[in-house]
């Protein structure tokens, strides 16, 4: 980024970085993809649905998924659909998702469905494989429906699978990708990935529309070709995962405190004494998953140390022991 | 409607029929009350929640609700809303529906839910109690949320209860209702009837932006005036709720048809061999209400006769005779 | 409406009223023509303009036309597009409305424009000539653009011009028509009718999401019937427009009233003295269409008697000389 | 920003970085002056407009205004609004823009103003007094209307008055202010400034819901404290403005090369013969204006030097001498 601060460029994307990433994608995808960079990660996903779909459509998703809990309905608002939550397990769902809707289609009392969300890693950590995110694609595309993943967390799935991006999105038959930058380890910027470049046509309107342009496009581009250009964004995810590996292992030995889902890639859900918590977060910040049992989830990222979580491990252990 | 057919009126709802209707409403449902007249029971759906909402809202409904299944995305779209579906049982919801979505209020990653809307009779034909719709209702008050209740049925519901329409509604807390006209015997016409006023302030935009004001007010109005002026809503609610005890009456002797919910309103569900399905409907039309059982649905109405249902009931046993 | 109001019939459509209403418009505008039946003008204009369009898109329109000064942001709302009014003479706009619009083809900075709407007759009482249309029309197809009409009053145009309704629409390229019912003497409904059915494909579900889908609707087909089986549609416009014409001709004599535009088809303008304004409509409604001038229009309807014309034409001379 | 980067924050803006640019706004617009981050000028007002209305309503503004005719249609779809664009003299409109609607207000057919946008400096380069805002917003707020600023270049017209930035928004009654940041220097973000802050209770889930929520917030905040604490505000724009007029100084003697608008901030219009647009064009990239004219805009930017402007003043007039 301090490169791309130097010098003069072309507003809104038309400069030599934004060049550079967009090789870099398609690169690591396959040369058919066509990325363009957007702000956020609801921007993303809200853009990506937006492309696939018109007012009276629907996308089908997990009922844990983000964009159905977390995004203060953006794409009801922002790209006018429905969201079919169905039921998941383990935060993923299976082509029997698509299946229970078919009956649906054809008929103008129902929204439509003509889109899948996945996200991989999923909200809870864990991790579809090649083959589900295959047979999910395959299903949707025989119904006309194309696949869109958030993939805020896409690096960390393929480093605990051992895969290369493209194997686990373009040759799963993912059509649009959100692939994160943020908890990459980037600044800030997202990018939109169409592996399927025929939905990409009218996204530099939706991009626009939905507030998401940057006029000075490079500073996410040049952030993006350092992650995509070699191994960065494995080792971030690498990281990460390792560390909440060394979390949930530490934290087994601390009584009444339990690890409530497989610990795939870089977070630790953990059920403990309700009373624990707030004593907890007034040192680390951490959600609470699940009000009622109390569920917390607690992440590490591309820069969390060891120390770091030898620290926690042991407050939480004071905490528990002080109770 | 063939006396507001003779002689010209001012446009859009100043003319004395719609001043008779407003009347009638206020007569039947309170003093305070506000009705609005609407087109159709989308319309009138769709425009209550706009008036309860604003797009960062969400309203809280049955698994199993019209406006979830059967409008086509109308709320996300018309009012930019998330619906926040929870399990029913017998198609109702009860205040834990409520209490659930309690710990998003404050956070902006959630929609807020404001509205809770209840369906009476439900779509599955059953009713709500005036109990269970005040308990409800209680819940939601005390939550910052107000009460939609989408009566297309109450008459029915109400005549199965014997109450009166104004203890099924205002007098439990009820905000804003959808009266249903169409399927009570009008040609067209709903209304939206503000039981609470404080919510009605702004509605006359949002008819008019939600294309629901007619300039010829009136045709909607007379019909509404006759049918709540004495008891016409009772005595067609009577009618079809009768016609649809003695269909399931009927067709329990019917070997392989099996009446599946409490009837307690117009409508008959019931489970039967799926090879029956297609000759019956070539004679009579009704809806697959479960694609996977199946069952169907088969409605009464204001106007159906006993003739029309030992018609249908004669077809039926012939159908499953000649299998 | 009294014959479909006796027996039963199956919802949505799928009704012999609806078919022979569906005939008849082909009839009148050719074989390929689709129609839909809608309750409202707005729901007409809103839902045709969301058939042509996507949400960055944008629709030409005159800078008087009705869906850009009289529908509550519907449109913007509805569709959610942008409308980009253009300078009127005569309330008619010309292809130059068109190309000033041109250089944004394709710059993501700007809302797309896609459709051309045109109003006829105009919301001044004037008629464009088919030659007029279509010289709007061929450049609106150069430019990758469908012509939408607002054609709440193209009964009275077509009687103006002497033309047949099929050769002031289809033959002079316009690709979706509102046909307006309400003002042609309906008791509710419209029509949305595809000149070009390409345009048609998905409106089924434009229709229920924008709250326009009349279960009932046969009462709206057999009103259509009527209206367009024989001559109906013409002798309600003749009358409408001689009305007016009588109009012009009284008040020409009355000292201080000023006819202000050519009264080609139902409707008359005039300035006047602002103080004899409600003085007058404690006896008329009518509305002031420019309050500076102030400047006011008279409507003449399908039923308007030279009786009530002579009457208004007594009350106005009175008015004026009670000064 | 390289400060920001070492270390651990909380996300979505519990952070000191946040805090103290948030100290930094108070500081210099108002201790109640209420601001908030978003990514771009697109999300600043959009989400600024969609604080001050509801989907009935309309924004007055300009017509050259940058929301009216650069943000492909994001207003009317983010916020649902309809703009209702007055004719500007030198880019700026007056009060008789709010009196032109005020005859709408209550009535349902028309979309309901409630908030006045002005573009400070204007998009054509010119400056409003603090008086003329002062009248606009005075008018409007009599009207019960608020005042929104795009305020862009707000830096670059203060520097032009000699003004400090309280003096020009807070003090005139501005309501609500984008206040630009990508423009002033920043590699990403954008405020928007509530200085009354009674308009704001309800922004933190609009800007959710807009997709301008960023999680790692202190990315922003800490260039807006660079910005805000010292001069550097100041400086920015007084080396644009200086760059600006010293471009309009050098090419005011070329010849056949006209300065068409006056030159009180950054930007330099000017017509020239069509032939020469492209040549110069293929050395330095510049917006054509009016292409009928065609008159461009040549902006100088916080960075701009005196050898760029040289340069650029040398290479047309060399391509003037080439032609």
């Amino acid at each position: 980024m301090a490169e791309a601060n130097a010098g003069h460029c072309v507003a809104y994307g038309s400069d030599p970085y934004t060049e550079a990433a967009r090789e870099a994608f398609k690169d690591v995808f396959g040369p058919q993809t066509e990325p363009f960079f957007v702000f956020n990660g609801t921007g993303a996903n809200v853009s990506s649905l937006a492309a696939l779909t018109r007012s009276w459509n629907a996308a089908i998703c997990s009922d844990c998924a983000h964009i159905n809990v977390d995004e203060c309905g953006a794409p009801e608002r922002g790209a006018g659909i429905k969201l079919l939550a169905e039921r998941s397990v383990d935060g993923k769902i299976d082509p029997r998702a698509i299946e229970r809707h078919l009956h649906c289609l054809g008929s103008e009392h129902h929204s439509q469905p003509v889109a899948v969300s996945l996200t991989q890693a999923t909200e809870l950590g864990t991790v579809y494989t090649a083959k589900e995110i295959k047979d999910v694609a395959d299903r949707a595309h025989e119904a006309g429906m194309a696949v869109h993943m958030d993939g805020a967390r896409l690096a960390n799935a393929a480093e605990f699978l051992g895969l290369g991006l493209k194997e686990l999105t373009t040759d799963c038959g993912v059509d649009v990708l959100s692939f994160g930058g943020t908890k990459n380890g980037l600044m800030f910027g997202e990018a939109v990935v169409f592996l399927n470049p025929e939905h990409a046509e009218t996204f530099k309107y939706i991009r626009k529309q939905s507030m998401q342009l940057h006029s000075k496009m490079r500073y996410i581009a040049a952030q993006y070709v350092a992650l995509l250009s070699g191994d960065l964004w494995l080792e971030n995810a690498r990281n990460a995962n390792a560390m909440a590996r060394l979390l949930a292992k530490k934290i087994s030995s601390i009584p009444g405190v339990d690890v409530t889902r497989p610990v795939e890639t870089n977070g630790v859900f953990a059920t403990l004494a309700p009373e624990l918590i707030e004593p907890l977060r007034e040192q680390f910040f951490f959600y609470t998953w699940d009000e009622e049992l109390p569920e917390v989830r607690w992440m590490c990222s591309f820069d969390t140390t060891e120390e770091d979580v030898l620290g926690f491990v042991r407050t939480l252990a004071e905490v528990v022991a002080g109770q």
